[in-house]
């Protein structure tokens, strides 16, 4: 199990955003660790909108609750030079990969520091290991609720509960082979002058499918319409 | 080159986190259709924390806009029904791996419904194809900066933007076999009793460096760790 762990928040309106986040991807156990701001306010209420009950439930704790987890993992935008180790992070895509190998059992704590200054680099050692979400040079610094938000949008997908409803089933091969076949005796019902012209026909559709990413439900309408062309 | 378009925002608190996100990503052209809230008001202004410039840039325009772009991008967490065609979505890494194939040359508006009510079924057919964040389904309803900031994310990443540092350089093939090959010389050097035990350690050994993710910095301090060991 996953718990969200906001290390001395300061702004109420971020508390209420993380737990909206929280909810949008299925996580539950919000903790925090002396918070500065009061995450039952009608400020945070607000922003967590239809995730009040992630905030009611909300744990407040020290720095010493930690020693209640298997991993502890830490976020940074703070990346370290050449020579400080503890702030070597891995990507968010590769956090996904490994959580999802990692048994149901573990009890994970995933830290997010201050607005402004993040994790200490005494906060940052206690982590088992750290992670960063790439951006830009220029302002890497994200608000709180986002890069809650990124991660565990990260981790979610990686479940395999991506799958966005039966309608977006990807189109399989025995469908674009259909499609194809159908187009191929449309071409030769076809006048087009030369043999290389119908063959750019052939290919042309088959880049188009192949880049549509279609889905099955969009597959269907299409053979419909080369079905009526026929 | 990619422009956010919200339509109809009515908070000016999520107009500033969404040009947040941007900077954070390195986008910068933000279009306002006919909006709802002041996006240089100071609550904008306060939650866009380093990117106001993004937010003093931003165009207001009717939704007439849209006829300059070359694709039309729409977002919704509403998915149709198997009848309802024009909701069918990609997922947003269907989306950034579709971008990073697309010229740069091209227009590209990345269009955000209203908080409330999202895009209209009017402005959905208007897009050139949807995309949907995978979410709980309990809950799918996200932030509109959360949802813009997980977008511009997968978009940023695909660019191979997504390497945060030399530092962070991934182990090589080369670095694996030095460090299993101390480890053996390691082992042969000390008592094992028998050759399983000395097998079960060199598995160890390859499998705690294969599921580390370790960054060269790292390999070449475990290196040097062997080292002194041998």
């Amino acid at each position: 199990m996953m718990s969200v762990v906001l290390v001395e928040p300061e702004k109420a309106g971020n508390i209420g955003a993380v737990a909206r986040a929280m909810k949008n991807f299925d996580f539950k156990d919000l903790i925090l660790i002396n918070p500065k701001a009061d995450h039952l306010s009608k400020e945070s209420m607000d922003r967590a909108s239809h995730a009040k009950d992630v905030l009611k439930k909300a744990k407040k704790a020290d720095i010493s609750y930690l020693e209640g987890f298997d991993h502890i993992i830490g976020t940074t935008s703070k990346l370290g030079s050449d020579y400080n180790m503890p702030r070597v992070p891995i990507t968010p895509k590769q956090l996904a990969e490994k959580l999802s190998e990692t048994g149901k059992k573990s009890r994970i704590a995933l830290l997010f520091g201050r607005e402004c200054t993040g994790l200490t680099n005494e906060e940052i050692k206690r982590c088992d290991f750290i992670v960063s979400i790439p951006s830009s040079k220029r302002y890497p610094a994200m608000n709180l609720s986002h890069s809650v938000a990124i991660l565990l949008y990260e981790i979610y997908s990686a479940q395999g509960k991506n799958k966005i409803g039966d309608i977006a089933a990807p189109i399989t091969d025995i469908e674009k082979k259909q499609i194809l076949k159908m187009v191929d005796d449309i071409l030769d019902s076809m006048e087009f002058g030369t043999k290389e012209k119908k063959e750019t026909q052939r290919i042309l559709w088959k880049r188009m499918i192949g880049k549509s990413f279609m889905t099955r439900r969009e597959a269907f309408a299409l053979m419909g319409f080369l079905k009526k062309i026929k």
